[in-house]
């Protein structure tokens, strides 16, 4: 199957969304869909155009993974509820870190992450629901990625050799694969989802779990998911494409009244990008990096260092794993 | 035994070289010493107030353990021969490595460097020369860091609890411990040490070994060594206090030539302090930053990450080991 990019100047975003309500009208026909919604602008626009074609026939989750950053799916429910989409929060925080349990090696847990998603939780809710088709927001960046070997996306069955209709039960109905994240925003627009959904910095998959190097435990989710508090307060006003916070494995000498303490070390990311096919790391003033340390420092128990990533993508990505 | 600092402001930097020399002098007799001669200013400050002392007496080596920086002994050597110092470079490099084999704990990792220092190499020093004395550069700082239980430092052993002299075979003479490296910067400059040496940032014992996390193989200290020469070339001239990089354990995505490449992250340093005791971040600009992460990424194959080390001592401490 050959996927051809529709760019943002070719991009009529009020055809584009007439023809895929049609289409996964005329796809699903009179059966039931599901999808899982995060709150990202993909998987947002694909609820949204979902909702137009099947109406209540098409039922939309939060898939509470544990994973996710804090106040996420109350925040997610909240906003979906008053565009007047009924989401449901599904809890299975225990299926993930079961599933993650002693994993370090960063394909492993990719890998246990897609399964819990594919295997577990999404054939649970088709089998529940009488769904057959599962929507997502799969876009071009991370099909171009996955060809070009580049990173493993964790949402991108069919490029990978999988057949989810034999494996799982459902089939998987990708209406964004021809757009970028730019084209994608124009979409969304056009669908009148909120700006602040719109314009919300990327976020991945598998959420928090590519933001803890090594080991992914609730212990160890719940560092990062502070210090990504931290980082959004601090940085969500300046407009960068992306900024995060990344929890290492390795640890490194600090100290804490007077006494050695051999603590952890949070990595904060911050790129310029309009694609996320190359990015420069944001020219922060100092003040606010080294507010950005002392805070995470101070107000995140265990973290005696901050770094700040400073090397371009290419020959860095924009998530450390 | 109670140390009592000698600070700055009460130094008389001829009068504690006379003191020093005369203190040397009536130990050591008319016996034999012998000491290492790093090319820190701790111990090139050792090695002239012993000359001063005992003359041809005592014996100066440069320990080349295969931790050393890039041209380091040759350096050593060479400028030490012009202030009339004869070095002798012993190359012990396959015993610290040896030493070092399989261990990441950091402080199994100073034990075994420690180890290697005073039990291989300065026993069979002490037992080739027939000296009874081992002269170094301990200074206030490392003491009170050991006391406090902050970090271990290489070289006291006295304040561990070991009696070298049972175990090894020789007597410890510490002339600098009563000074913090401002205070040894006078000495020196007293003693008509070049400024090159004077000036040079402080360089930790175990060397670059306190720069690679995880396992010390000669592989990663090449890896390092190659960074900490990039990092000295772009820093050296902006007068900050001391400048490194730090290999990581863990592993970060990247990608070259179009393709995912699972790589290495180098973290950088650089500190504005007086003494060690507290520091701050130096505020490099950013195109200082870019021009750093772009030379590290495209000279050192493997690399494919670098980061800016933001936060402040405490509660982060100056080395990462």
């Amino acid at each position: 199957m050959e996927i051809r990019e529709v760019r943002l100047r070719q991009l009529d975003a009020q055809r584009f969304i007439a023809e895929k309500v049609e289409e996964i009208s005329s796809i699903v026909g009179d059966g039931l869909a599901i999808n899982a919604l995060s709150g990202g602008v993909d998987s947002s626009v694909v609820t949204m155009l979902g909702h137009r074609a099947l109406g209540n026939r098409l039922k939309t989750y939060f898939i509470d993974n544990g994973l996710m950053r804090e106040g996420e799916p109350e925040y997610v429910v909240s906003l979906f509820r008053g565009l007047g989409v009924t989401v449901e929060r599904v809890n299975v925080e225990r299926t993930f870190f079961d599933a993650l349990k002693g994993l370090t090696d960063p394909e492993e847990k990719r890998e246990a992450i897609t399964r819990s998603f594919y295997r577990d939780v999404f054939a649970d809710l088709v089998r529940k629901t009488g769904a057959k088709y599962l929507l997502q927001g799969t876009n071009y960046t991370d099909i171009e990625e996955t060809v070009a070997g580049i990173k493993r996306q964790h949402n991108i069955l069919e490029q990978l050799g999988i057949d989810p209709e034999e494996m799982f039960g459902y089939r998987v109905l990708e209406p964004l694969i021809q757009l970028r994240k730019s084209a994608i925003r124009e979409v969304a627009k056009a669908l009148r989802i909120p700006g602040e959904i719109c314009n919300r910095p990327p976020f991945p998959g598998p959420a928090l779990a590519t933001r803890v190097l090594g080991e992914v435990t609730p212990k160890r989710v719940k560092i990062v998911r502070n210090a990504t508090s931290i980082v959004e307060q601090e940085l969500s006003h300046r407009g960068a494409f992306q900024y995060l916070a990344i929890l290492h494995e390795d640890k490194v000498t600090g100290m804490r009244e007077g006494k050695r303490d051999y603590g952890l070390q949070i990595e904060v990311r911050c790129w310029e990008s309009t694609d996320a096919k190359t990015g420069s790391p944001t020219k922060l003033p100092h003040d606010v990096l080294g507010r950005l340390a002392e805070r995470i420092t101070a107000e995140i128990p265990g973290v005696v260092s901050v770094t700040y990533h400073i090397a371009k993508k290419p020959p860095s990505t924009i998530e450390a794993v």
